[in-house]
Parts: C-alpha cells; structure tokens; sequence
C-alpha cells in the first residue's frame, strides 16, 4: 500500500481542477484512484461533502466490494460500486464520474437512443482512434433510484481497460489506465457533448427528438 | 454571541465562492447566517457593496427585526426582511439570495405558472429527495419594489427548515440549516435551471410560454 | 495631483477584474479615471497593450483634449477622445469600455433601433432607478472607424454626470462618479444584454430584428 | 541560442493563459515560437501532455523539418510539421493552434464553404485592418488525419506573416510576428467566432447551411 499517498495527491490534483470548472453542483460527482491490485483497493471520494474544499477526509480506502478499510466516520460515495464495478473486471486505475449541463442535456436530446455516436470531430484522437473518419460510441442507460439495479445495467458496459458509459439526467462515468488517462478522456467526451449541443442550439436537428 | 467570528468566516467563504462564480453582478445579491438562536440574530451582507471585495465592512449583525445591533455606518442590505422571515419562521441557519442569467430566464420562461416542476433529473437527490422519479417544485413570485409587499408573498412560501424562492426577473433565495447545506441547494436548484434553459433554447418548448 | 496613485491603483483594480472575465480580446477596450478638476487630467489606458498584463506602462496621464501630460513611449488609446468628451461635459470620475460577445451581439439584434429599453428586471435597480416597473434606456450609435466622427455621435448622449452608450458591434463605454460606480453600472447592462441575448435564443422574438 | 530561455518563458506564459481558458482539453493544442533564424529553430509543445499542468518538458527545441534538437524522451507535437510550414515559409515567430467549441461549431455551420469573411465587426482592427467596413476572410480547410497530406492542404494558405487558417472540426492555426502579436489575432479571431456562433443561435441563418 505504498501507493497510498502519491494516489491520493494524483486524485486531489484532479479533484481540484474539476471543482475548478465547477463540475461538483450540490456535491455530486464522485471520483476514485486505484491504489493495490492484489487485493484491489482504491481511494473514493467520501459521500456528501463539498468538492471545492480540501481536507483529509475526501478520500478514503475501500476493497473490491467498496467497503471502507479505514477508521473513519467518512462513508464512501452512494455509487462506489459503480466504481468497485469497474476495478473488478478490468485494469482501470481511476475512474471519473461527474454532472455538467451539457451530460445531463445531450441525454436528454437522444433519450430514444441507446447511444451516441460521434464521427469527424479531431478531438476523437483523444479517445485513441487516429484514423480518418473514426467512430467513438457511448452508451447511455437509463438512471435508477436503487444503485445496485444502476450498477447491473452500468456493468453490461464495462468492457475493456478504458470506457465512457453515460447515465440519463445524471451524468457521465469515465475510466482509463490512469488518472491522467480517465481525465484525458473526460475532457474529450465533454467537448464532444458540448459541440454538439451548441450545433443542437442552431441546427435543431440532434438524434431522434 | 461566541458564534460571531465562525459564522462570519462561514459566510465570508460563501460569498467568496459565490463572487468567484461571478453572481454579485451590479453589487446584487445578499446573504446571511444565524449567530444565536434567543435571541434571534443574524449577520447579513451590508447594503451596496462590491461583493468581490473583502473587507472588515462586509456583514453586520442584525435582531430578528432586521434591526442592526452594531454601531456601524454600514446598512443591512435593503432585502433583509426578508431573511428575518426565515429566521422569525424556521430553524434555518444560512439564507442565500442570487440573481444569475439562468435564475431570471427561468422566471420569464414560466411567468404564467405559480411553480417550476423538476423531475428525473439526479441533482434532485442533492435537494433531499433520493426517491425514483422525485419531483421537486419551487414557486416563483411576483417582483415588487416595495419590500414590505414583497416579504408579505414571500413569507407565504416559507415553510420548513429548508426551502427556495424565486422572485420573478429578480433572483432566488434559499435557505438551509447551515451554511453547507444552503449552499448545496442554491448549487442544486441552479444546475436546474441551466439545465432546463439550454434544453429551451434547443426544444423551444419550456413551461407555458 | 497628489490623487495620481491611489486613481492609479483604483483603475488597475478594475482593469484586473475586467481581463479576469476576460473582457479585453485582442487588445480591445480602454479604461480611464479622473485625476484632478482644475485643469482636468485622467489616466488612461495605453494604446495596444495586452490588459491582462500588468505593468508600470499600463496607464498614462492625459488632460482635457487627451494630449499626454508624461514623457512615455505609450500612447493613449485609440478612443481616448471619447473619454475626454465625458469628462468635459460631466462631472464623471471614471470611463469604462470594453467589447463582450452579448454586448456586440445586441447591438445586431436590435440593429433596427437608436435605443434598447428594459424594463421589470430587479437588476434595474443597479442603473439607480429603485420604483416599480421603472424602465431603462441605452442609445445605440453606429460605429465609424474615423474617432473624431464617431466621438461626435457620441457626445450627442453624453449627458448626465453618469450614463451609458453602444456602439454598433463594438462594445459599451460606461461612465460614473467614481470607478465603483462605473462598475457597478457596467455589470448592470452586461446582466440586462446577456438576459436578454439568451431569451432571445429561446423565443426569437427581440427587438425589431 | 541566447534566445531559447526568453523564448520559452514566453510561450509557457501563453500556455498558461490558454489553459486558464481551458482550451486543451483532452491533450488538444500545439504551440509554438521561433528561436532562431538561421538556421531556423523553434520550441513546440511536447506531443500527448496536459497542457494545464508547467513542467521542464513542456517544450522541446526542433529544426526546420521539425525533428529534435534536444536529448529527450520527449516527441515533439505530431502536427510540428504545419508549425515547420509557417517558420519556413514566413517570418513568423510564433505558431498557436487550439481546439475550442466555438471554432470547430463554426467550421460546421459554413462547411460547403472555403472562407468565412467577417466584416463590420470593432474587433476587426485587432487583425490590423483599420478602415471602415473592412472585411477579413480565414480560410477553411477539410480535416486530413494524415498529417503530411493536411500539411499540404495547409501551406497553400501561408502567405503572410501573419495569418490564420481553420480545419474542419479541429481547430484553428493563428501566426505572428511574435508571442504577442499571435495571441492577439487568436483573440480576435475566437471573438468574431463566437459572436457569429451565437448570433447563429439566434437567427438560425448562417453561411450555406
């Protein structure tokens, strides 16, 4: 568990830069970091409190269930087992998950579809597709109150080391190999979500609405 | 009063954040925390003043009157009735008043309604309701010049411990039991509305108008 | 001209927190404060310089017809004419201009009219105009590239010791009794154009467009 | 190669703006400023980092083929070659290429065209056209993931030494004599983008869509 401390300064790094875009309204988003594989444990944000501030207490260990390791009155984040999902079956060694208006509105523009493409947009090579006219697909699944019934529908689509799944009217959940990696792919799902809805704004003409 | 210094620096923080977010526009806007309880007394923000500013002239204590209780050449802002009423009605700990773009647009979008309704949408868990399919309302009231009038309507909507107003083409106001909590709703209601008005300027088919 | 530092640091206050809202694309907008009365001299901002820079050469000492009064390299701003006309005829103690992207837009929407009109927003208040349903009005000039053309358009509403005039897809220029209140009224207009920019984009039913 | 550290601080200085304005995200952006003439060197960005974070590779030193100079584990940004176009073409000195939502919904709305001409704009002059109703025009180029082939497509439109070109979703290239002069013309360029996207949202009649 030597990772402990560097993990945790990598995860306050980004914690930091997304509440500095203001992508932690009325405390959600939730956010976690890899720190041993065998047996998996990673640092989770703690449930409930203000993302903008910077404590000891907002992050704390927990294993491949999401149950807490430490001595803390801290509870994890309510969706930690979206996380511990994640972690389970792949080698992801952080995952992102936040609301943004443009998340929450392009779901609701392709709210008849069970995903979104994008094709011909440069930003797509951040997703690591380089050849011309590359594809990116993200799912979007319907949210559910009850977490562990979200968490089975979310696990459908957890497939390779890297992925984006998008929940409806909640948000997005990114991974990827490692924290710079989950925010490299953050930033470019976000641009696309944010083009398009802009192009929505004048074209009218977005998915099946 | 031992209160007095942690709820200023409370306070202070808010504002900070709030001014961060650039929602002082034209020195707008007023806030306040509850000090002590028997009697009731609160500090609100002085009237007129540059929020991005940070001074020893920020806030002021008031009675449960609105009635200052420091000598100070500094005014309690001109809406401060209206804080006294949440103070006067409920357990609140911290009252918040914004005028935002997106707060306004909203109340024009609806102004033949008496409330918005907000469902299906995840940020509602942030405002309390963690249920499948919760709705959340706020009611919008009409803006009178004449505070007295205005506080009268006002007063008719606050009624638990918690709650949020909004005043026609003006700004919302929202309370909790502390600082945090009334924030993380004035945050929650907010992405609401962004929301609701990005999706209007795509659907064009918002409310009653 | 003992007042020459502390105007000094009042403007570049300002001037700091107009380029943190990122108000000076492209070296736009120009910036000025009064000095002293008799004869009157301001600061102005120096022609061409980036303004989220800050320097010793950022402003330089102007009189009455906007000749330089300090041996400096800089020049003062292209539009330092429209300043001195304000200062001339009004007892203002500060001059701001500066191009926004909803202040440009406007000036197209209602490119049809010599006045914009707002009316029943609580941020009116702002503009100094406290009853009931009061209304606001902002002439639009065209805009002309030769400035001693354009100045006189211009000094047509230059009237009151404060005030605000557009100029067609260039920007506001703002002017109050002192740098406060300047801000405070150019925040006020900002507020009223982007409310009324993006409820636009919702009903397309503004101005005479 | 007295210039190199005067060089580099220049243009981490723009990096560090442009990242204040969030326009890398997912990695997107090169930049970069000549060093010295004969033979031609300059420094670019390093291929594939987060532009938000400062460090000692930030930057490395090339030729005029765009090949290193410098004992690094560093890669020079994969599009240096268009970089390498300007330098050995013109008299550029400095070369700033970024993604934004503005300029890739642009190159959307006029996609059956090669140019988008802008005219009657204030902010115009800052391209260093100062005559009334004077009319820019920036070419618009299809996006090639072949970057020798999009080079080519490229350098028929590096005239001066000054300018400015857009790809197809993907962004645009602005070069200046210098550091200053080059973050001047993005400026402008990205506000009469922006102004133009947004009034687009509004009137819904833009270019040949």
């Amino acid at each position: 568990m030597s990772n402990y401390f560097s993990r945790w300064n990598e995860l306050a790094a980004i914690k930091k830069e997304l509440a500095d875009r203001d992508w932690f309204y009325g405390t959600s988003g939730n956010l976690s970091i890899k720190v041993s594989n065998e047996p998996v444990t990673f640092l989770v944000t703690a449930s409930g409190k203000d993302k903008r501030k910077f404590t000891d207490h907002d992050f704390l260990l927990v294993d491949a269930a999401g149950e807490k390791l430490e001595e803390t009155s801290s509870k994890p984040s309510a969706e930690t087992l979206l996380h511990a999902k994640i972690y389970n079956k792949t080698n992801a060694g952080c995952v992102l998950h936040v609301h943004t208006i443009d998340n929450n509105v392009i779901t609701e523009l392709y709210k008849h579809d069970t995903h979104i493409d994008f094709t011909g947009n440069e930003i797509i090579k951040a997703l690591g597709s380089w050849e011309q006219d590359a594809k990116v697909s993200i799912p979007i699944i319907p949210n559910v109150a009850h977490i562990p019934t979200l968490a089975e529908q979310f696990d459908r689509y957890v497939i390779g080391d890297s992925g984006a799944i998008l929940i409806q009217n909640h948000g997005i959940t990114v991974w990827g190999k490692d924290a710079f990696e989950a925010k490299k792919y953050l930033e470019a799902w976000e641009f696309l979500f944010s083009y398009q809805v802009k192009l929505a704004t004048i074209k009218h003409v977005v998915g099946s609405f």
